[in-house]
């Protein structure tokens, strides 16, 4: 579910679940996994990456509406754990967004270093609340950082679907590049990392970081309350339709 | 003080106290009942609105000066209570903000979910130390989560009125509309808002704002200050002086 | 080190260790004396400019290497009290960024009421990470209420050098000038000032700059930790080498 691929010091992990990268307990046990192996293993940054014309659809809502409560719990702790994973993580990582990043797919990014987006036509944004699920509190509480309250407001309850430039507008994403582009722009960001003085950079990233990794102090009660909403009437009559139109539409 | 219109399941609450619909203790007790009312009544939104060129000119403060010191008093009671009501508000409240928007008239729409304000040479500002008034804390509180610290400074203590445009441009209003569009696209971001899996909504909308809502948890001591601040020298002397010229340029 | 001009009620303090205006312990206990004796002689706003070119480079690195560890210590806690007088000061102060700005040169301007930079080829940046020292926290969370956390910790970790123009468009500075009306911008912006109503003016500049001073509430720990930055064997190396770069160009 996962290529890895090396650059002297940078790890790249590309997303490898077509047709869309939709995420699964075992994709994100896995991401979380190799995200941490990187800094163990001496890498030195990483990067997110999808593949062309697609970063990652979010959670895998028809193969999660299989699941029952034991196994949905589970599916919230690992995506939880992939959010610390990210925000903690002690090098840094860049989303190169090769495409469509909806939903969780643009989530993983917000917990990152930095986000390099493909130019085009292609769909950002945080559309939980499109799809019945109430954004979860620590994603609402990243993106502030990100885009602040207003827009963050504006976004999460709307779950408007944008494009890069807007996303770029906005601050949802920090740069913009041709779509072939984007894995390379996201090497080059590492690199002008790693030729800095290492421990300034690090001490200086980890204040600057400090209120991030600070929102993963006591999730537990959240936690609860987001698989809980997931078993609500409203998101699965709504999550249920969704799948069926999308269903509709492939056999069409 | 206040017309009503309803538009399904939106009720409109339109400004009625020609000429600039300056706000009265009546007034700031009506429009909180009003706010109040409409959740209670079914209806799922709420638009502010104001008539062709006018929003509002914020406090009567022609009126306000006759007043002795327990009707003071009870006046930023009330206008403390709109704005509680507006930033706590169960449904999405937006404002029309159909031109003019000065002081209270700008301030109430920062306490609301969304702001779209017409085109055209309109003056929106908190001109309140223009005039000789501290703008009290929770306001400058409430315009930092929509334009930050900086932004807020600037706008805050220099009392300066901008035109839409600008106010667009730092995020003071949200979108600009034709003047006669306005009231129309509140309507439409509201059917927005309705069309949306109403539970998943709701609690996004509620993380959202609860930064703003918390600002309401213990206000009485700074109520009991912006009162006292209306007495001062300064403040007075200040506004007698500009109701003097005001009313020159009336007579001339 | 520092020399005075007095513009009736404003008292600009022009920086005067050429070529670079570097800052020494006695520079900088100068600054902050000056500072704090403005108001005390009833000045009411104050402009702190450098010359043509230049408004100053920081921290008078050469220098610095030749002092022992109580004479960095002092030095810190200099630096840390010029802070703490610009963001406590009673009187609004603008910064006059005549041109480049780098480090503790632009870093001063951040705890300023207002900045304004002189259009051109200047560079401006908190460049700490690139001469190897950890950009100190009190830095990071000032710059975050002017720029925002998403733009802090790209500047803050990269030390990347902006133009004028980038610096105004992120809001580093937050307005530009031809280079030889920088400093009369500055008085002007201090004149806008001065015909406010002064309670209203000074009650709402308290509690719109009530979270950069609470900055400043105990920062003792922190102070003994980046003067001991200082110290560490990545930061002496980076910055002799620094320094010896500069020299042969100087030579050269």
């Amino acid at each position: 579910m996962l290529l890895t691929f090396d650059h002297g010091p940078i790890r790249e992990l590309r997303f490898n679940r077509p047709p869309v990268h939709a995420l699964t307990r075992e994709f994100l046990s896995a991401l979380r996994e190799a995200v941490e192996a990187a800094s163990s293993a001496g890498f030195r940054a990483i990067v997110l990456s999808g593949t062309p014309g697609r970063f990652s659809a979010g959670l895998d809502v028809p193969l999660l509406l299989t699941l029952d409560r034991p196994a949905i719990a589970e599916l919230w702790r690992e995506l939880y754990g992939v959010f610390r994973a990210l925000a903690c993580s002690s090098i840094p990582v860049v989303a190169a967004i090769t495409g469509h990043a909806t939903a969780g797919g643009i989530v993983l990014p917000i917990f990152c270093d930095w986000r390099v987006a493909a130019q085009g036509d292609f769909k950002i944004g945080v559309n939980e609340v499109q799809v019945g699920i109430p954004l979860p509190p620590v994603i609402i509480a990243a993106m502030r950082r990100l885009i602040g309250p207003r827009e963050t407001e504006r976004l999460a309850v709307s779950g408007a679907l944008i494009s890069p430039e807007e996303a770029a507008r906005v601050g949802l994403v920090d740069e913009l590049a041709q779509p072939d582009q984007v894995i390379d722009r996201a090497l080059q960001w590492c690199q002008g990392r790693l030729a800095l003085p290492a421990n300034a950079m690090a001490l200086t990233r980890q204040v600057s970081r400090a209120d991030l990794v600070a929102l993963f102090d006591s999730l537990d009660d959240e936690l609860t309350r987001v698989t809980a909403a997931w078993w609500t009437p409203e998101s699965q009559s709504t999550l249920r339709a969704v799948v069926e139109r999308l269903q509709k539409k492939k056999s069409s």
